[in-house]
């Protein structure tokens, strides 16, 4: 079996709940293609799909996803709080097991320029598949959003493939590769969500604490507790192990026990087999001392 | 894809490089089969193959096994230190991701009878596929060994499958399934070999310890160090992470610090998981959890 690459576009549709079915299916209908996860947000209007599999069998599942939305989403009335260039806004593709980040470049370029061809619509490359330093953050693409897109093209937002005018009805799209996002939360044992916070702060990159690592301190009401709620960016440059050690001495500090970890959806083998080296103390765990891993290559 | 089996295979043959060849070959050959790993032991004149696949795949490289196994080996001239009943001593088929013990008992049970008819061998199966309850431990079905074998199969040796007499030149056959094995080290940060007998001592079930595990306490020599040397019988029962912990314990308690773990050869998915979620608390990590895991079950 070939490697795996798992992709997860957002599409501008939160609130029709057959036009996202429509949208799903599509990616079902793919041959050798998982659905593991789609999530709407009604405020956002806007829908994440996440799918896996091999590399052929993603990418003809991320055509199908993009026609099904075209033929159902019109920019031109959609509302919604999330910022959003197009219909479907943006298509990360993330290496997994078997796969690498520069064959996931490679899929995002040839997957976004089939797109600008067959839909006569503008295509940004962002993150690892950008072309130029000013495109590798998406909320600088996304800055004009869908309403401004057509003034910003001009000067700063000269597509890197397709037309050099926005579509009317599904604007722009955005496609990249990137590594694998975690989604990892700490509960801690107190009610202090200023605790939270403070080591929430303390620990993200954006105040200067470990890369990679998105952070915020919230409060649970049921039972009350203070949470570390965080996004993992790469966990090749900052692990789940570092993050864990990193919540654990702060709260000690304060006198607080950390009390469980909580993984919100799915994360990939090689950060678990990382996790499991740090705990047993192993140089390393590549994944070709897993048994069931010679399966996924 | 189906879920995975794994079968580890001892054959009465450690010496004759080009005769191991041709039984791993036939293991090989065999489509859907990984062969993970081959040891042979010139003392024991014995060889251990390993391999991996979907449950129909593995169950047919067990049968290629055996037949080059048959046409190469001659127990009335074999010799070796290692106790043993035929040619083709033991195959343990053992559940890893997407399958369960009792598919590997079927599989067992299954194969065993094909061998005996086939072959006209008498077949034994012991761990969990054993159907009596003096049958589970391996070492008390082999313990009459090739040579004592027709003596014994009038009175406790009765097989559970095929003729009751031994094949002249390749004996009898053992058959079962069991959990996956992890042959795990801890090196401790201290030259006192004594003090790594004694928590292995204190460790191993045999001892009075924790169920399921083996060990020993070893010196290293470049550089001088001593190591608890363990095998896990079953992580379900005692996992990485509790051995860990009380090895860990026990060296501190003496003063002496835990330098590093080991693993020896491969270790299943769901023991890497157990560790991950030790480490990060978090309540359990299904294998659904993992991404990648998608792909094999």
């Amino acid at each position: 079996m070939p490697g795996i690459v798992e992709c997860v576009p957002n599409v501008s549709e939160g609130r029709r709940g057959e036009v996202i079915d429509r949208i799903a299916d599509a990616v079902r209908a793919t041959d050798g293609v998982r659905l593991l996860d789609r999530t709407s947000d009604v405020d956002h209007n806007r829908s994440v799909i996440t799918f896996a599999g091999p590399a052929d069998a993603v990418e003809a599942a991320a055509h199908a996803l993009v026609a099904a939305a075209f033929a159902e989403i019109d920019m031109r009335t959609h509302r919604g709080e999330h910022p959003r260039l197009g219909a479907v806004d943006v298509v990360p593709f993330v290496p997994l097991a078997g796969t690498t980040m520069d064959e996931c470049v490679a899929i995002a370029h040839h997957f976004g320029r089939a797109v600008a061809e067959r839909h006569d619509v503008p295509v940004y490359f962002y993150a690892r598949a950008a072309t130029r330093p000013e495109r590798t953050r998406l909320p600088d693409i996304r800055k004009p959003q869908y309403e401004g897109l057509a003034a910003a093209m001009a000067s700063t937002h000269a597509p890197d493939a397709g037309p050099s005018r926005i579509h009317p009805a599904h604007g722009a799209m955005v496609t990249g590769a990137r590594p694998p996002l975690i989604a990892f939360n700490i509960e801690l044992d107190t009610t202090d969500v200023a605790l939270a916070k403070r080591i929430a702060k303390e620990i993200r990159e954006s105040s200067g604490g470990l890369p990679a690592v998105q952070a915020l301190g919230f409060g649970l009401t049921d039972p009350p507790r203070a949470q570390v709620s965080m996004n993992l960016l790469d966990t090749s440059v900052t692990s789940l192990a570092r993050v864990w050690r990193e919540v654990e001495e702060r709260a000690r500090e304060a006198g607080v026990r950390v009390l469980r970890g909580e993984l919100i959806g799915l994360m990939p083998l090689d950060a678990s087999l990382q996790v499991t080296a740090d705990a047993l103390r192993l140089e390393g765990l590549a994944r070709d001392r897993i048994i069931e891993a010679h399966f996924l290559e």
